[in-house]
């Protein structure tokens, strides 16, 4: 059918069904490329025939005004195309050709203009369509709707107007229901339907088909750029210049009585992906009637009782699209007459249960490859197979709704602070915090806790990001809840709460509820293990898990972690028997004091350490060395003076002593924590510190062997380094105190450095010399490289510029790729260079999302490292990004 | 005399003075290379004939902590052709070879080794001694000097041991001075010393000249590890592997009578840079007693009168050697017996005055070109011409030091707010402030203050910045200062002063004082004007001013600014009159509040620009739109909480006003500030802001330039931007406003961004084509790149890191080379390809300091801003980087 394509013009703005494909998606939108598509694969006929009006007709539209001088006359050569193939006449008055017209971009867009159907009818071939269907009330009901449907959605008729004049009517006749109207009543209807579309656009109804079609055209460019379709856009970030493509359709009627219907139907379960068609349908109805829910549809196994046949050649079909998109596919379909159309294609949504038993079916079948199988999969969504869940099934009342920050559910009394929180664990009284945001000091309490709620904040606030370090669920910035901690209430609307009440959260969902409800907890199915165990084959990037105690270790070799890639030892100091400890340590007045202090703390650390490198088997164990200031770990100067007030009226022995402490916090202050006094600076002003912690670190790794058949694989990085010298200072500490305690570098454990500012980046190659490793700290470098503070940016200016379009997505979700991801690559390409044995791993929240697991892929990464609960999704992505 | 070279051995340790030559510093140390250069270029005997032993040897006794094997052949070889040249021999019991052995490095270092003298006496040959000076006396005294020198620096006997048997043997004696002992005593003396050295060292005290030179060399080697040595090196930054070499020559003696004298001697007046020779000397004496300060020296210009030929030989080989290394030359002279001998020569330092006036006579007089004399100008100090210091005359005491931070010297009434400063300047007092550190709010007194003076922080601490970019003279962590503001007292020891006392700060040296010290006003003099205008002359680098009011860009232009490069329109907002404006501006409770409240600081802001394009009369003026996080207008929490509850008790009509403005401090307060709401964030959330600025900058340049003949060069400047979309809305802002004012982009104004974020660095090709310009911000480009919060790190991190040298200096004074001068040249290459039209500027605190303006030399930038105060300074390093 290539000569159908105009050629007398270099541009061809209208293609037949026939004439293209599936690639063709940016031209011809998503549904008109799989129109084409199916034409092209499936028996002829079973396609209805069209064509399609490309979206570089749309766009010259939008930027002129007017419309591509071509486009007339090839509109006007595809329609006498499409009459001579279907054998009728566009406004014939004894059999006309009907079509329908819709709008369909590059990607789907609810938000667009709906259908136009039946165009093409007219006073003249409305007989004719009566005629040929021996049914003049179907023809007229058909007249009266596309006159209806022609008024309200090309030329804006407001649809109360035609609605009145239904209700009007109907009173008039003495009637109830649409149905209820004869032809008689539905003639007078299409009269006063043209006469209130003349009285509201001063033009008289068009007659000729040919007009409709161009005013329809136009009216689909137009709603490109409607109120609704751009605020759609805006909210999914599709750019505005893409433009809408115009589908033309022969119309197919399943409302044609008993051997007719229409449905939907998808290749295989659309929930639970099992290899069965699933679906519904209506008899006698048309497609709208199905997805409006006014009738109440069957499910689409009946329709194999009902039109066997019919059901046998949709289900080899089905099959058949699965082969050619390699994809579980969610179709529409009419039987007009037994007969069967099929009216369009496209990859099927499903949740992640069903997009892992596809992927296993799929192959086992012989229809995908394991790699192919797993490219069909959405990585970040299996999240929803590995925490507990509200149970599907439970009735419950949604409270309020926050941003869902780590997921999961979780359920129990209310907790204020984290010495609540840590108290009612005591008693094996499970609780949720909820605070109006989190600090470094309620840590103690996320460990005692089963879930966290917050009234601020939003994904990259303290309590997220810890919360999904931990694996706990986690709600942020539910602003609905007013938190008042003095009063001990939480207000939302009428309901007051109080410590000790029941809630419970769906850190997936953002749901909060005060029902009872029920918990479903998850497990990794056989389906996702075989997935899984397929990851494993094809990716070529590691996976390892941040953790910091035992148990997260334990949980994340479970989800298939091949190593510790962080261990923030710092978390080990939150636990609230550490917390005096530490603060002694900090308040030392010498290093003498301090020594004394970190005495104590080494045999808690050790410990700590041994139950870490218990877990892991020999397995990698990548131990940070203290990271944050020190002032994270006392009280904050407004409640060391609302404290020590106090105590002045009330506890006068105390003074003394929150005198000394407040003096502390005031020399530790920092105006910019995040680039103060912490890293490795720490381990130069005070290398006592980082001395109790290699000493820790060197004896619970021979313990460890000593003990267990499973020497430890240890791994020391030093944090947050700029300079060689700083490096190398660190470095020589580290072999010192492993020198003394028996261990060689090399042998007995590694060193490394996280590589997360700029600096290091640039001089990534005299870094390198020194160490074994590099671990991408990319949470810390995306707030250097952007001056982006992750505490204060979110809140404030992350969601204006998402809405403003200046970035997707939150830099702290997914790389940056032209500027942290560009750091990213000179520091690989320096580290390869200065040590070609270098190993490159990357340990920020970034390496459990699966954009940015495929940059670090790229980037030519050997690891990635996240929290336990995203190993498996690592994993996928992974495999995902090595084909 | 190559043949002397040892060439059986691969490897030379020792070299003839004849052999070498000033290149060779880094083998032969200064002294001895100067010493090897003057040796062939002056007039033969001039120079007194000797060898010197290399670094290597001293590089490879450190290593080994033995000696090269081939250094007692190849010494020995040297001191027989010494012995050849000279007629005598070492030992000699007639006339023997006395020689002085003394430690040289690459950098000159007064913490090493002193000085052997006289080396090669014995027993045997003080008596040739004798009768060759035929002076008893002078020989037995010179062979008691040497023992005693001997003992004391070549093997450690204590100097205290020695001076108590001299004075042992003054008190039976009975004669008070050492000139007193006769030869017998001098004789015991000698003998006495013997003993002490057998005692101490169990060693014979060495007869052997042979031994004495081996003993005394290696003693050399050692003292570059002695713990003098070592300190010094830390402290100056000179690496430890570099050894020191040993320089041994031929004594001569000034001591020999009359027509003998040592002394000093510079080629021109140390101070003032005069075209005379100038310095000290002293007949009958030796070159010790000239810089001991025991006897009262004569001046050169006497030695003229003294002993005319030798002055003349003298001056002219000052001109000789003037020619030969190009600068300015510091000597060692000896005259025996009417015989002038050179020991040493150096370039001079010297005061920037007699740096200039050198310079300036050197072309003059043709001995140098324009571009050789001004690399001869140490750049930085030049600061000491440009402000007030304390007049050189006046006698005064210090109270206390504290860091110099910024230049000048500044005297007044002591002010503990800036509204105590004010208030004062209102009533024409000067006024010093005095705090234990300034915060933003603080600058309006900044304005009204002569002087700042803070116990806490150091250079890059905020008082430092913003004094430096005022030129308002300040001493910062001056830590001997107790300031207590609640008592309104400074208490320094005993000293306790009071709000409106006296004080007197010198911000070059630091130095504080209460006595009412003179102030001496400096001018660029006519010497420095010449410099200036051929620094201007050779210079490529253009140079501008960072400048926010109409005096300093008046005193920016007085200095040679050839534009503003940087007037930060926040400091504007920080006078005392518009804060109260600006405050309602950020407390406005919706947009249309805070539109009211622009209005208002409209016309200030109008004005403010008028002031400063009139000032600069079409000059560029490169305006950067507002900067800071709004909070730091408003006060800090914690004097909120103060202020209200006193109000609570005292001033209940204030307290819903109070609490209205702390809950906008708490919504405003930020982690992170540095890293949070600020730049063009600010205009993204709050595009009025912006719109008033743009307004008010194009109502003043329309206003200017229908009132003077020169249309302003007006560039507007958007901070902080880090992606494309940040930059293009900003330039749609300004391009809108400006429109709306009837003015045309790349006519009337032009639009640039700030480079100043690693990622904007990363993207400086997709940025450069939506502006004119860029102008790096390389303070906050080092505060990210190397995650350093200026404000935190300067008083705790840095001295350490300094003194750990892991940096050599200040990255906020000096450019970081390795991180941020790497960002700097990729956004170079990036802002070149996107626009080969950009301009390149530097607007940070590095425009300033001549090894940061070398480094943006060579990077390429178009030019650099600096504060009023170093232009002249800037001009001249320029002048040095283009040569």
């Amino acid at each position: 059918m290539m000569a159908a394509i105009d050629t007398k013009n270099a541009v061809n703005y209208v293609y037949d069904f026939a004439d293209g494909s599936r690639e063709m998606r940016d031209l011809l939108g998503g549904k008109g490329a799989n129109l084409c598509e199916m034409t092209r694969r499936l028996e002829p006929g079973v396609v209805p025939a069209g064509f399609v009006i490309t979206t570089a007709a749309c766009v010259e539209h939008m930027s002129t005004g007017g419309e591509p001088e071509a486009l007339a006359a090839q509109l006007a050569d595809a329609v006498a195309r499409l009459e001579a193939r279907v054998g009728r006449r566009f406004g014939d008055s004894d059999d006309p050709l009907l079509l329908s017209v819709r709008s369909g971009s590059r990607e789907s867009m609810p938000g667009m203009m709906d259908t136009v159907l039946n165009l093409g009818l007219s006073d003249s071939s409305v007989d004719g369509l009566a005629r040929a269907t021996a049914n003049e009330r179907f023809a007229w009901d058909s007249y009266r709707r596309f006159v209806q449907m022609f008024a309200n959605v090309v030329r804006g008729v407001p649809v109360e107007q035609i609605e009145a004049e239904i209700a009007q009517l109907k009173t008039r006749r003495g009637v109830h229901l649409d149905t209820e109207l004869d032809v008689e009543a539905l003639r007078e209807l299409t009269a006063t339907f043209k006469r209130v579309f003349h009285a509201q656009t001063g033009d008289v109804f068009p007659e000729d088909p040919a007009d409709q079609m161009h005013q329809a055209t136009l009216a689909v460019f137009d709603s490109w750029s409607g109120d609704r379709a751009v605020s759609y856009r805006r909210i999914n970030h599709i750019p505005d210049d893409w433009g809408t493509a115009v589908t033309v359709q022969q119309m197919v009627f399943g409302n044609k009585g008993d051997d007719s219907c229409s449905g939907v139907a998808f290749s295989r379960d659309e929930l639970t992906g099992a290899p069965e068609p699933s679906g519904d349908f209506l008899v006698d109805a048309q497609g709208e009637d199905v997805v409006s829910g006014v009738r109440n549809t069957q499910e689409l196994a009946q329709l194999r009782e009902v039109m066997p046949e019919a059901y046998a050649q949709l289900a080899g079909i089905l099959r058949q699209l699965e082969g050619v998109y390699g994809d579980m596919q969610d179709t529409e379909f009419t039987i007009e007459e037994g007969r069967l159309y099929m009216l369009q294609t496209r990859n099927a949504k499903r949740p992640a249960q069903a997009a892992v038993r596809f992927a296993v079916d799929a192959v086992n079948e012989g229809l995908l490859t394991k790699a192919q199988a797993i490219a069909t999969i959405d990585a970040a969504a299996l999240d929803a197979l590995l925490h507990p869940t509200f149970d599907p099934a439970a009735k419950f009342a949604v409270l309020a709704h926050g941003v869902p920050a780590s997921p999961g559910a979780a359920k129990g009394a209310i907790a204020f602070t984290a010495k609540a929180a840590v108290a009612a664990a005591e008693h094996h009284v499970d609780v949720v915090i909820v605070r109006p945001f989190t600090e470094a000091e309620d840590v103690a309490g996320f460990f005692a806790a089963k879930g966290i709620l917050t009234s601020e904040g939003g994904k990259a606030s303290h309590a997220a990001l810890v919360a999904r370090g931990m694996g706990r669920p986690c709600v942020c910035g539910a602003s609905e809840l007013h938190i008042d901690l003095d009063a001990g209430t939480v207000r939302v609307g009428d309901t007051i709460l109080h410590e000790g009440d029941l809630i419970a959260i769906n850190g997936s969902t953002g749901e909060i509820t005060i029902d009872d409800v029920a918990l479903v907890h998850a497990e990794i199915d056989p389906h996702f293990e075989t997935v899984l165990s397929w990851a494993d084959e094809l990716r070529t990037l590691g996976v390892r898990a941040n953790a910091d105690v035992p148990e997260d270790a334990r949980r994340a070799r479970g989800f298939g972690a091949e190593g510790i890639g962080l261990c923030r030892t710092e978390h080990m100091f939150m636990a609230a028997d550490r917390q005096p400890k530490m603060r002694a340590m900090i308040m030392a007045d010498d290093v003498a004091e301090r020594r004394v202090a970190l005495e104590r703390l080494l045999p808690l650390q050790q410990a700590d350490f041994e139950g870490l490198f218990e877990a892991m088997e020999g397995l990698p164990v990548t131990i940070r060395l203290l990271d944050p200031p020190l002032h994270e770990f006392l009280p904050s100067e407004i409640e060391l003076l609302d404290d020590l007030r106090e105590a002045r009226q009330h506890r006068p022995g105390d003074v003394a002593d929150l005198e000394r402490t407040l003096e502390r916090v005031k020399e530790l202050a920092e105006t910019n924590p995040m680039l103060g006094t912490r890293g490795c600076r720490l381990g130069i002003l005070h290398p006592e510190i980082y001395e109790m912690q290699v000493t820790a670190i060197m004896r619970a790794t021979r313990a460890v062997r000593e003990r267990s058949g499973h020497a430890p694989h240890t791994e020391v990085m030093i944090p947050l380094v700029n300079y060689e010298r700083e490096l190398t200072m660190m470095r020589e500490l580290v072999v010192r105190v492993a020198e003394h305690e028996g261990m060689r570098q090399g042998v007995d454990y590694t060193v490394g450095t996280m590589i997360e500012l700029p600096r290091a980046c640039a001089v990534a190659q005299h870094l390198a010399a020194h160490v074994e490793f590099f671990s991408f700290g990319t949470n810390d470098l995306t707030q250097t490289a952007l001056g982006f503070s992750r505490d204060d940016i979110e809140s404030t200016i992350l969601a204006r510029y998402i809405s403003e379009k200046i970035v997707s997505r939150s830099p702290f979700e997914t790389i940056d790729r032209d500027g942290v991801g560009t750091l990213v690559r000179t520091a690989v390409a320096g580290g390869r260079a200065g040590n070609p044995r270098i190993e490159l791993g990357v340990c920020g929240e970034h390496g459990g999302d699966p954009d940015s697991i495929r940059f670090f892929a790229e980037a030519g990464l050997d690891y990635v490292s996240c929290s336990p609960f995203r190993v498996p999704i690592a994993r996928v992505a992974a495999a995902q990004a090595a084909g």
